[in-house]
């Protein structure tokens, strides 16, 4: 026997709270601490306590509602994030947020009984104004006194004054700390952001790793010349150069990658970018991923070689900074399992995908038991306006989270 | 017997002009009309007078020196520009003014008998802060009512408003036409603005032709996508098109071009430019010259097939706006030949070669028999504070110049 959300207030919700922080280009902007935020963070404490759940926020400013919750036996925790992008959509992050208390009121609700308490939490900052993950980050203790102090956002305004802001203490996320006894395992439900499921017809993607990847920022550097006067073999073309760089991404995936590699060139900023001036400078991000770290390792290695090959032939110089690297993460096969047991039992069509996206479930399973549950992105849209997921897919996925926190934490389980 | 310019004399002037017009990052800032420009031709017009040359501004404030005008022969004609980039070099256009000048005060000095008169023309606004050579469209009657009055600068400032703000009444330009008989030949002398005489080791470059050119504003639009989410064959990427683009132009230019031809993709935009973000938009400039006009068009013809070839298997829309066309130029073989017989006779090496810079010979051949001697420019440098000729190729620029002009127009000719 499997059980059920109340499907109609959870719609309710969603359309509650995709009314908050929507600005006239219909983009959600409930960037960490802005008024859209804040706001919303509000309406959900109201809802919490509306459900008769236990509403906690700690240190880091995550709020949590809790059913049953005692201090002494460890949760099974689900949740996601109220915070957006900068014109974002209306389901990323607040969909795992809110299907997450409808699962603890539909328990509450149907009196159901309990092994271990069940606690929904909307994570600080999981879009990263400030840095990435602040909550998450809290809660597996990876803040310290001085990356508090250090984050700012990209107009340079410092966390501890945004939070300051609005009474909020940011030192206070050092006690925001949880000891990894007191969680039992974390279920995290999130749109794919990605056309995977869309494309397939699938309503559940049951993730089984997260990729981690490495960004770096490139600059090839040549000679800047006008491009009427300087003959083709006496020019050092800077962005010649990075579109070779840029061929040779299929054949390095290929040769050094996995069926799940993904490598993407995103920006690009040529100089002096004149129509009549050949490039002498190109700097542009490489962004690649796998859920297999020494895959990472060799696809760094390829692209490596392959730049500098280029850059020697074409007598250019090359240099890159490593902007950020992620280890990958594997979801705990016990989590995954019931997750998919939950499927087989509902009938529902899913696959085992991994996420090429980072989600605070990342965060959390350095300090217990992961995974994650992905519903479909219409088209694979995300941090968009358009961001879209079927009511209907809506449903599934908020049932499929139900019982499996329920199989986690239940007495039945 | 060759005859010589006063090169000391020559060397202060272009020392007192690279003075005018440059600010503290050491550039020159004299775009036309600007302070810079208007002192610099105060200067000249001093320096005109001093020399006991006549002086004559016509209607579309281009400023000509005369040697033994009376309207009735046709006049030797030597001329280019005053008005830099902003920070721009001091050669430029200056080079050519002030060449031409020092060999009409040979001439007069050296009492050299002159079949033909003489002229020198500063002509404005080459570098096109309202558009285009203005000062030589003038002189060839290719300005009109309309495009005098919708001439604009990039800040929207108005070309009339810009020469009434100096006492100038831009209108006087449709009186500075010159009837095609009044000039008997056209030679400039410039900085080559290119590496090749700088690398060949040769003194001077007789320019047989002026490249055209096509120059396209090009629009890929693909789909713009989560770069960790989307795997590689579900991405419509804006940018690998683009970079497939660019890898096609060396066997372009080889199948269709010839050895002067010359294609640069100098300026890209991707959207949303966002390392994490598959672009979905590219928009780059196409900027394709050749001397030959046919070679041109299959060029274009070439440019289109590839574009719309690897747009299609990338399903990538693809749409390109027609931003400029300006028709190669062949130089006047008898003005060429007069060059060359020149540097024979005075031990000067030197190449036929073609420009592939714009100048405002290839509107004056319009109406005249036309040519252009380069000088070297240090490793090709132009349009930058750092443009440099070595003083001993200014000095045999300048004597090949003088006994151009004499060759044309003196006597003994």
């Amino acid at each position: 026997m499997t059980i059920q959300i109340n499907f109609e207030r959870l719609k309710q919700d969603v359309q509650d709270l995709a009314a908050i922080g929507r600005q006239q280009d219909h983009g959600i902007y409930r960037m960490a601490f802005s008024p859209g935020d804040m706001q919303a963070r509000e309406w959900l404490q109201r809802r919490i306590q509306d459900a008769g759940l236990d509403l906690y926020v700690d240190g880091a400013a995550n709020i949590h509602a809790r059913l049953e919750w005692d201090g002494t036996r460890p949760s099974v925790m689900t949740g996601s994030h109220l915070d957006s992008v900068p014109r974002g959509g209306h389901l990323d992050g607040a969909l795992g947020v809110l299907t997450g208390l409808e699962c603890l009121r539909s328990v509450r609700e149907q009196e159901l009984p309990l092994r271990n308490p069940l606690e929904s939490v909307a994570f600080t900052d999981e879009e990263g104004r400030f840095g990435h993950m602040f909550g998450s980050q809290a809660i597996c203790g990876q803040v310290t006194p001085d990356s508090i102090m250090q984050a700012r956002d990209l107009q340079g305004i410092r966390l501890v004054d945004a939070m300051a802001e609005n009474g909020l203490d940011a030192m206070e996320a050092l006690h925001a700390q949880r000891n990894p006894g007191s969680i039992q395992s974390f279920v995290e439900l999130h749109i794919e952001q990605g056309p995977v499921l869309d494309r397939q017809r699938l309503a559940i993607g049951i993730v089984d790793g997260i990729a981690g990847l490495f960004k770096w920022q490139v600059r090839l550097i040549g000679e800047a010349n006008h491009a009427g006067t300087t003959p083709m073999n006496m020019r050092r073309d800077a962005f010649q150069g990075l579109a070779e760089v840029a061929g040779e991404i299929p054949r390095i995936l290929e040769e050094h990658g996995s069926p799940r590699s993904v490598a993407t060139i995103g920006r690009v900023d040529l100089f002096p970018a004149a129509a009549n001036v050949v490039p002498g400078r190109a700097e542009f991000s490489l962004d690649v991923r796998d859920t297999d770290p020494v895959v990472l390792d060799q696809l760094a290695n390829a692209c490596r070689r392959s730049l500098s090959a280029i850059a020697r032939r074409r007598e250019l110089m090359f240099e890159f900074d490593v902007m950020s690297e992620l280890q990958p993460v594997k979801c705990d096969s016990g989590v995954v399992d019931t997750i998919s047991a939950m499927c087989q039992e509902m009938g529902i069509s899913a696959t085992r995908m991994h996420s090429g996206a980072a989600h605070d479930t990342q965060i959390m399973s350095t300090i217990t038991r992961a995974g994650m549950i992905f519903v479909p992105s219409k088209e694979g849209r995300s941090h968009s306006p358009s961001e879209w997921t079927a009511w209907e897919d809506i449903e599934i996925g908020a049932n499929t989270l139900l019982n499996t926190l329920y199989r986690l934490a239940g007495d039945a389980a």
